[in-house]
């Protein structure tokens, strides 16, 4: 047994969708972006990172972390390494000016880290993970209240760019800032879940054989090749970004779906006039594009306005944005004219249970021609191959960064330790497990 | 008999495709576009459009035109009344000046004409058929030396913007102009196909299922709501006219390929930049650009340069510029990748024969390892579905419009009178074939 106190913490973050994109950096190392980006965090009762940091001065082989089971090389610089030492930093200034906190700034670390969705999900999931490690250290430092969530969102966005902004829930924006040292460089709340908690996505799950340009060597070359882009940083985004807060504000989901399609039109855009060019959406993207567009029309024809609002990042799968009361039509536009997806019901929709399971082959999926907007021309897009988009996953705006679990450092237990990835010998629970198997 | 002079005319035009492109409107009348645009003329031994035109006091029924076979409503007003109404005021003017001309700007006209290649080859064939319109008309009315194909081309263009830049031969620009008046927007020659005589074209054509967005709606939807079309408008095509005009100049490839496929991705970036996006690009389209990023890419290496540019007008098929002497290698790395294609082997590329005729169903064609750059990842796309690209046609770099017969105006008879699309009675001979048979 060792004398010193032995600390650990389990906290999860959630995954962000933009809707104000961003795309390029003006500063690699510190990963400062050349525009303001928005986004909406979803909920982590879905989708979710979870890690669990313990520091003990048993940990002979010094600084250690799992990510879903693999352990990955922390080295001595790159980005989880300024991450772990930007929040070890704080907490050193911390024990040198309160000779009474325990001094775990100088023990080793031993970090795990889960993703509860697949990386067959094609979501990314470097926000969530740097966003739950942020979050975890500094739960485990005791960082709160010395550093607010923004003051946190700068060592969360050296991990990952968009990691800054899962550290708020809601509606999130990152302001690029103008400093060279990037400290203005940061995530806040632009408004929280509760300001308008009927917005719910559909994340339509693309397949595609290829894998395509990663977004970090795509976004620099977007940079250093596209004049669009210049026009872009300049120009586009920032009245996007005002007109986008107001639509938040005031919950105008025909100007927020307006907003949304024409910033990711305009961000591949930028990609595509890249030498040599990017292309991250495929044909089966571009049909859910028209799709949605033919919908609109149809429901603008109507008078009733845009009903779904249709994103998509650095790869070919959609995010759809609509309130709460259209999902279930949504939902059964995109199994007619998709079929055979994978689709676990979480809100119920279908009317077997929540959560119940729908998957691969099913029987044709009927256009809900009832609940469709009068004139909606059914023969937009021809109905799809089986599988094109392989998985639907339904979701809504959630929360920020949860503490599931603390231990030690005087304090005792807190949350339930069943959220700890690492056990008592500080080696990922998973490990041991696929051990005694 | 009538007393009246008859005459007759039939002229041919070629095709041309833009390198650097046009893509809206500042007057949809007159057809003046909102920024310059350069192309290169196709030759017309494979691509042409022929007219033939005839006046004479005893057409009862007025002005009529066939087009394909089929006749066209000319009506009051629109393009083609708009064409055949500035040619006649010239020559009534012609007339009025000079009372030894015959007075037949007055007389109805019939006018026939037949595009050599099928609507299925997937080309726009309205940019030949209005140059070959009014070079006919030219023709038939005497209007040069009064006026030149600068002029000509004004005609050209109020039938169909890109028609002007088909006047010529070679290497052509169209001056947007600034005028209201249209007067000085114009193509003009910025270098004759002598200049390059060895600047072949590889028309890949794709297949699509569904039909995209018609250019003249498109590119006004562009204009109205493409934030980035603006700045390609401002500050992007003028630097770019200027250097591909020193490329074609100085015979510069390399130059001339990274122009060539930057302005192409810039204009359908702006497209999908559009609201709503739009797309002509598909899949297959996107696996042409990059297996031939990838060529250039070893080829640039090795230290050879860019040796494909590739361009894509309003759909999905590429027209690849390469040198004459790259075409052999080239041909067989698309008949690789796009398997089962049709391909008549102008140039005798095969070995079978000039022309000779190679259909669908074919041997796997297998990769030119010895004649592709070393380094080329051969896996950088799989090889497609066979038919994905369904027809090639290989061209080269073509002359201006050709006078192919005239008869009559005491003149006799010039050209060959076989060339000619009406019969004596000013009927499409094509419709009198078909009666026969």
């Amino acid at each position: 047994m060792s004398s010193q106190p032995i600390i650990t913490a389990t906290c999860s973050a959630p995954v962000n969708i933009a809707v104000i994109k961003y795309w390029g950096k003006r500063d690699t190392k510190l990963i400062l972006p050349t525009n303001d980006s928005l986004s909406v965090t979803l909920d982590q009762d879905h989708l979710r990172s979870v890690t669990t940091a313990r520091a003990d001065i048993s940990f002979q082989k010094g600084d250690r972390l799992w990510l879903n089971g693999v352990e990955e090389e922390i080295g001595t610089e790159g980005r989880l390494r300024t991450c772990i030492e930007e929040c070890r930093k704080v907490r050193k200034g911390m024990e040198a000016k309160d000779g009474s906190l325990a001094k775990i700034s100088g023990l080793p670390l031993h970090i795990c880290s889960e993703n509860n969705f697949p990386t067959a999900a094609g979501l990314a999931s470097s926000a969530s993970g740097f966003a739950a490690l942020v979050a975890t250290l500094a739960a485990l430092y005791g960082l709160k209240p010395t550093l607010n969530s923004s003051d946190l969102s700068k060592f969360a966005r050296q991990g990952s760019g968009s990691a800054c902004r899962s550290l708020f829930g809601g509606f999130v924006a990152w302001q690029s800032g103008t400093e060279a040292s990037g400290d203005d460089s940061l995530a806040i709340e632009v408004a929280p879940r509760e300001h308008w908690p009927t917005l719910q996505a559909l994340i339509c799950v693309v397949s595609d054989a290829k894998k395509g340009t990663p977004s970090t060597a795509g976004m620099q070359r977007t940079v250093a090749t596209s004049p669009l882009l210049q026009h872009r940083i300049k120009d586009v985004v920032p009245a996007r970004m005002e007109a986008m807060r107001k639509a938040i504000k005031d919950h105008d989901f025909d100007s927020f779906a307006d907003l949304t399609m024409a910033d990711s039109n305009n961000f591949h855009a930028c990609a595509l006039d890249t030498a040599p060019p990017i292309f991250y959406m495929n044909d089966v993207s571009r049909a859910i594009v028209q799709l949605v567009e033919e919908f609109n029309r149809a429901s603008v024809a109507e008078g009733k306005g845009k009903r779904i609002a249709y994103t998509y990042d650095a790869g070919p799968n959609a995010v759809l944005y609509a309130e709460e009361k259209e999902m279930k039509t949504i939902l059964a536009v995109i199994r007619h004219y998709f079929p055979n997806t994978d689709f676990d019901d979480t809100f119920n929709l279908l009317g077997a249970g929540a959560n119940a399971s729908h998957r691969g082959a099913q029987e044709a999926v009927p256009l809900p021609t009832n609940e469709v907007p009068k004139g909606f021309n059914e023969n937009v897009i021809p109905v799809q191959e089986p599988g094109a988009v392989r998985r639907l996953i339904h979701t809504r705006v959630g929360d920020g960064p949860r503490v599931l679990h603390t231990w030690g450092d005087g304090k005792g237990t807190a949350g339930d330790v069943k959220e700890s990835l690492l056990g008592e010998d500080g080696i990922p629970l998973r490990l041991q497990r696929a051990k005694r198997a």
